[in-house]
């Protein structure tokens, strides 16, 4: 007691950040803050109607002071003295634009309250076209077809496509923009003084699966190509970037600044950034041939495998494949989907409509009453449809859906495309939609194991993380059932900040790789899902049904 | 003051049946009562799951009676004794089984409880598998397609498969039905006491929509036929009937027991009765090339042409024309879909489901409380998303919608058919379903104008009758934009129960003819909702949309 040494990971998420401070010998999970984006949280320069979602750096800065704080308070009096090493993971492609300086514009005065000076949250969906002109492009320009590790389509969730909507929509952030990071670029950068883009270290995970990256071409698509897309593109790849670094690299010290803000020592290491899903992978133990499912609003889907297995073959469909974005020496290979939990919580806002249209104008109540009905209601809502679903047989219901409310991420990314219901009677329920919402997601889900199938990439083992795989024992028990394999959940509720931790630690010194640190730090599995013969063998037929239901809807989902 | 005479409508509706006494000199509504079926109301003999809805015959006795007496108990003392006839108008095709009588077995102590022994309401899709078969043997048999004045496609909401289906299922059944009824031949012969098979006046609208009779083979279809479909069928045919009659003859009089129960003088006129959107139609001033669309849970549209116009034209796809069925003297066709305001009240009961499922369970609320909360957020829920959809531009929502929830009538009867939507993103809320929902009932109501158009029918005016016409400002809007005409709404809340007024005092000799009492008794309008051209001009795209969906999705609809 008294001698144990502490790594802090970051975890920055959709809604909030997450500050985990792990015991580096051991990988025990010493205290934990989840802090939520203030400005975010109040629906702040977004536009949900035009799938705008934009954070505010100073979000970003003010929760993770308090996350950090919030954590070490739960701990003796000198705790923070103990902590060796930080790691940091973020959403992506979270991209916004910076000065000469490094800092994003909306730190500056003059663009404090413009949404495109801020951080373009990964599922913001305004540059569909652009992405659409992206791929055109690429498919035929004559030259090097850059999409080409990342699944050889380039979605409007990502880097180059987001810059040019930005760009083309807002000439000031044109003439002010001197280059671009990604949201885990600028924390670790901020964290260590390193945000000028000459000392900025890039993360592989993000450029590689998200700004086409490769060492093939020696960086980024090359000038040409990107002018070629649109002119206005013309001196942007100059002023970015053309090493990148794996996470298990030092971007820097901790600054005494931000040492006193945390309450830790000044000094201490700072890992370079990665993605949640791609750290998160690695706080569950991944390995090779092990599919680790990242479940919460939307998935990721995270695998690696080494080069000698993947060799040059080219994985078309999934986000993108890249040397060290998981663990350094082995492929990444990046999948998921656009909407997971956030299907069943769009069912969740659906159902609740008359509680908050209606329920506040009603006679009957005073209104502390009704925001405390409307509270209690709307928090049962979920776990009331999921205990009447079980209840009910597969295919009972007749429907089937498409889980693309958000688009499609994989296979194939479209975010044009959309959800819909098929097969409503006048006696379909709520329960039993939301069996088909469930289901819908998990045949999503599977699509993206038959894509890494078809293309020979082995899945052995299935492992899920994050919320849903936390929480829905219901959605878990249909998904293993449709995948027809068995799905290990991992015991930490903070998978991606436990793997941010050990990239902390490995940044310290504390550990000589990874893999090392994985071993050291595992938390392990507290649960199975294991899938039922019966129902396995029945969602064979409604998995091709689903198949069916896209390719007759694809065409027209997209013009809708 | 004093002399003035009356007649009794009475129009039996799904849930319930009205009787409307009107002054039969000017059609003035002296006063009417609804009364609900007590064991429909209690969901008796029903199973919505599986699509049987049966009514009990002593649910249609008991409100009848209730109805009249209560339409009378609004009048000065003596005024049944001035009613000088009645009609009748019921659902349909609603058969019963019926002993040597004519009794409906239900009636019978034996029979009781056995839903096969009751009314098999028009919406009961139970026999959907024998629809299919009647239908293929009408293509392949190579005789005469008695399905071609039946627009080429049997239902399963019809006679003969709803026979088929019940003696196939209940041997008791099969061999003690002596013979058939619909609902609207048996009302007539109750009260006039001409049940037995050998008496009974069969309702020419009846025969001809849904029984396939028809004057071009002398009748009902030919033995070898029908036991060609099932030899159960053998031996039906010659219980049933050959002559038909339309609704201006008299069925026979009114016996002194029904008078007394009434309050009525014994011997009165009673019309041969009809369907409730033939006679609603009638009610409301059908003319020719004038569509009457009856609008309630589900639709009926009429029309009448006169027999020079029509000539030997097979009109494909709608639900029959037949020499009468309107007005004796022209054709009256017939069409509709099988769920319009049930759409809507589908969603309302989906979005009530947290209040179903929840309230009542909640530690906030007594019980009372509660009931009277969801009551009273329930009671609003329609109206408050039309107000809402209103304010939401065509398109903007990225949804379309497929009516077919509770199968398609017409165009082209598929009972097997299921609603769908398609587009749904994470920002689609209520109203912007309720919206789409609202939508797809009106492109399917169009549906059945254009193929009345593409048949060469006319269409010069749209007049509406029925709850979603006289209550629905949102609905009927769309309509008329979708359809891009005026829609005139018949005053009369009560259009099917004038209508069969009208018959009565036909039957009853007050007026020589149909037209005569319409001119005499007609209610007029009150409301026309005229189309606004933007909104016609865009839904043009839209309808392709609508109809592009339906192609893409037919096929696997019919298989989920």
């Amino acid at each position: 007691m008294g001698n144990e040494q502490y790594v802090l990971g970051l975890d920055f998420g959709t809604d909030s950040v997450r500050a985990l401070i792990i015991e580096t010998t051991n990988g025990k999970e010493a205290a934990s803050e989840v802090s939520y984006y203030p400005r975010w949280a109040k629906g702040l320069y977004c536009n949900p109607d035009k799938y705008q979602f934009r954070q505010h750096p100073l979000d970003y800065i003010e929760s993770m002071e308090a996350a950090v704080q919030g954590a070490l308070a739960k701990l003796p009096p000198g705790t923070g003295e103990k902590i060796i090493g930080i790691g940091v993971d973020t959403t992506g492609s979270t991209p916004c634009a910076v000065n000469g300086n490094g800092v994003p514009l909306a730190l500056l005065e003059e663009f404090r309250e413009n949404p495109n000076a801020m951080f373009i949250l990964w599922k913001d969906h305004t540059s569909v076209n652009e992405a659409g002109e992206i791929n055109q492009t690429a498919k035929t320009w004559g030259g090097i077809d850059y999409t080409k590790y990342e699944g050889g389509v380039y979605s409007s969730e990502w880097f180059w496509a987001k810059i040019l909507h930005t760009i083309r929509e807002d000439p000031l952030i044109r003439k002010n923009a001197y280059s671009w990071v990604e949201h885990c670029d600028w924390i670790p950068a901020l964290l260590t003084d390193t945000q000028n883009p000459s000392l900025l270290k890039r993360s592989r995970c993000a450029a590689g699966h998200k700004a086409m990256w490769h060492q093939d071409w020696n960086g980024l698509p090359e000038e040409k190509f990107l002018t070629k897309i649109d002119p206005l593109l013309a001196g942007v790849r100059e002023r970015l970037y053309q090493a990148t670094f794996t996470s298990d690299v030092k971007t820097g010290e901790l600054t005494p600044e931000w040492a006193e803000r945390f309450g830790v020592k000044p000094g201490i290491a700072v890992a370079v950034g990665a993605f949640d899903a791609h750290m998160g992978a690695v706080g569950a133990e991944i390995t090779e041939a092990t599919l680790v499912k990242i479940m919460g609003t939307s998935t990721c889907d995270i695998m690696i495998a080494s080069p000698e297995v993947i060799g040059n073959k080219l994985i078309a469909g999934i986000c993108g494949q890249v040397d060290g974005s998981v663990i350094p020496g082995f492929i990444g290979l990046e999948a998921g989907q656009s909407a997971y939990g956030d299907v069943y919580a769009w069912f969740r806002k659906l159902l609740g409509w008359p509680l908050e249209a209606i329920l506040p104008e009603t006679s009957s109540l005073n209104q502390e009453t009704a925001v405390k009905l409307r509270a209690e209601i709307e928090s049962k809502i979920l776990n009331r449809l999921a205990s009447e679903a079980e209840q009910i047989d597969i295919g009972e219901s007749s429907l089937i859906a498409l889980d693309w409310l958000n688009g499609r991420r994989t296979p194939y990314a479209d975010q044009t495309l959309k959800g819909a219901i098929a097969g409503i009677t006048l006696g379909t329920t709520a329960p039993k939609l939301y069996r088909a919402l469930v289901e819908a997601t998990a045949f999503g889900a599977k699509a993206i194991v038959e894509r890494f199938r078809e293309e020979g990439v082995q899945i052995n083992q299935v492992i899920a993380i994050g919320g849903i795989a936390r929480k829905s024992d219901f959605v878990m028990q249909v998904t293993a059932d449709v995948f027809n394999m068995p799905i290990k959940v991992a015991k930490s509720d903070q998978a991606c900040a436990l793997g941010a931790g050990m990239f902390g630690a490995v940044a310290a010194g504390a550990y000589s790789g990874v893999s090392e640190a994985q071993a050291g730090m595992s938390g392990g599995f507290d649960k199975t899902y294991l899938p039922r013969p019966e129902s396995a063998k029945q969602y064979q037929k409604f998995y091709q049904r689903y198949l069916e239901l896209g390719k007759a809807l694809e065409e027209q989902l997209r013009d809708l």
